[in-house]
């Protein structure tokens, strides 16, 4: 039985892939499972019976059998667990990658959305360039660590795994700000996770969803 | 073999219990497993000896054997993983536990932590009152839908979870802003969480940190 996701009807993103349900969709690509999507409007999200399933109204949920999920990094999991090549077999190996999907989504993405936030809600009021600039630095402490810590390695633990999957999601929302091409290993490594040919599936996944809702009016 | 968590030495919540080694103690403590602490200063988070366990520069981190571990998150997974009370050995209530444990960290910590670095950071700042008023209001749309979703359960999903540790670990960071009490379930949530014998003494044991550094100097 596949599992379904659910995603935007209209992600605001224009079909950048920048849209949470690229890491499970990208997750289900490299693990070979295919899977249902269901889309939903911004109406639709904040519904009860939408928040039955994903209590903050967001996407994406995974829906498989009698399980429901959400959050996108739990979900990466969920597929992931099963699939050596994503989460390896070794149990340190594997306890590591994991240690990488929490920096991810709880040390790398929050200074990295907060800047989003203000560029996007916050750029009219008379402290956006003050507080911009504090915000870029931020965002640039946890790259230079990120970055030193990389080094000159493929991926951040040897095989690359479900952590690099998350981190590579999460820096690709910097695209555009200029940040991530002050550190030429960390751009690299984006490029790789970009490469693979299931992140190539799965972003085109998200793109014909976006190209359809254009094409349709 | 115990495994050695790291912590502060002087810890800046002056033993309140809001540093991220809560958790992890916590957590080991639920599962009734030893463990060392090994204390560090601000200087030593910051050394190449430190970063190289922990790329960011902070506590705590888990080293049991061969096996060094960061973010909290991560470690109180790795704890939990070998325990049905902290992660049922159901698949589909263990994956479930697994969701609210990214939801705590990735989806209600950050707008927490990015108010209390405005708090501490930018109250001089002419922006800090409209922005405090924003900040309060985001914290306040996640403290709602949580919530709702709890409703009038005592845990967020069945039985008491790590998805629960994580949730009150963070959630005990708005102490003091009031935000909490304008939800009676979600501070009763979190009375309960504190009451367990297992967090109580994690609690004594950083308290202990802290009074001890606090006599010496």
């Amino acid at each position: 039985m596949a599992p379904t996701v659910t995603a935007f009807a209209q992600s605001p993103d224009r079909g950048r892939g920048l849209a949470r349900d690229m890491a499970v969709r990208w997750a289900l690509e490299e693990a070979g499972e295919p899977y249902e999507v269901r889309l939903l409007s911004f109406a639709e999200l904040k519904e009860p019976v939408h928040r039955a399933i994903q209590p903050f109204g967001q996407i994406p949920t995974y829906e498989v059998g009698a399980l429901t999920l959400f959050e996108s990094g739990a979900i990466v999991f969920h597929i992931a667990q099963r699939h050596a090549r994503l989460l390896s077999d070794d149990p340190d190996a594997r306890a590591r990658a994991i240690a990488w999907m929490f920096a991810a989504v709880s040390t790398i993405e929050p200074p990295i959305v907060e800047r989003s936030m203000a560029v996007l809600l916050e750029s009219e009021k008379p402290w956006h360039v003050e507080r911009l600039a504090m915000l870029d630095d931020r965002v640039r402490n946890r790259l230079s660590e990120l970055s030193h810590s990389l080094a000159e390695r493929d991926w951040l633990d040897g095989q690359f795994s479900a952590g690099d999957l998350l981190m590579i999601t999460v820096l690709r929302r910097l695209g555009g700000s200029g940040l991530l091409e002050e550190h030429p290993n960390v751009l690299g490594y984006v490029s790789r996770g970009e490469a693979r040919p299931a992140f190539q599936r799965a972003f085109a996944a998200q793109l014909a969803v976006f190209s359809t809702a254009t094409d349709k009016g």
